[in-house]
């Protein structure tokens, strides 16, 4: 399986589940402590810990330790692949609509252009 | 929990696999018969049907049968949740990033004056 493929597996799950999501949006505004992201959610701390090891699986945050205290910072790259694969479907499918448009279009037109001959 | 997390939820689930992807992507081109969709994956049929109830959970596609032909379609709505969501934490990372840099570059500048005036 190409590295792509297996990178959007791994963001894609991680974003799938509420507490992932909402650590990704404090990070998104700055780095922040494990026991600061751990605070909003009345989650024991080792089920917390297993959302962030899934974060960092998928890339989607950095952690590094300094003496007691373990921060995170957000790693926007995959995100931007995982909105990229998004965008990219929804091209190709809005671009089918515009022809299809344009076809309708011209089939209008040339019914009009008879209308007019006759 | 409210209705956008759980979309989110099932959007993102569906996304998470490689095999669903190509679907999608295949469906972006246009409608297709489940038969015409399983047929690049050489997988057990229940299987790939599966597969096509998590795209369907997720809003991402609709089916219907007409005779014994089941007709499949994209619906784009939930991938333009789930690019909007992805957009929007990466626009918090990068306003950031911007007032970061203005600071950094405001400290320049006051250090810079300093010079001059010595």
């Amino acid at each position: 399986m190409p590295n792509q493929q297996i990178e959007l597996d791994s963001v894609f799950r991680a974003l799938a589940d509420p507490t992932r999501r909402a650590v990704l949006h404090q990070l998104s505004q700055g780095p922040a402590s494990v026991s600061e992201l751990a605070q909003p959610f009345g989650m024991a701390l080792p089920s917390f810990l297993q959302h962030l090891q899934v974060l960092e699986d998928g890339g989607l945050i950095r952690s590094r330790k300094t003496g007691r205290v373990r921060t995170c910072e957000i790693q926007p790259d995959p995100l931007a692949t995982a909105q990229d694969w998004i965008a990219e479907q929804r091209a190709i499918w809005e671009g089918r609509l515009d022809r299809l448009d344009a076809y309708l279009k011209s089939l209008q037109e040339t019914e009009n252009g008879d209308g007019g001959n006759a």
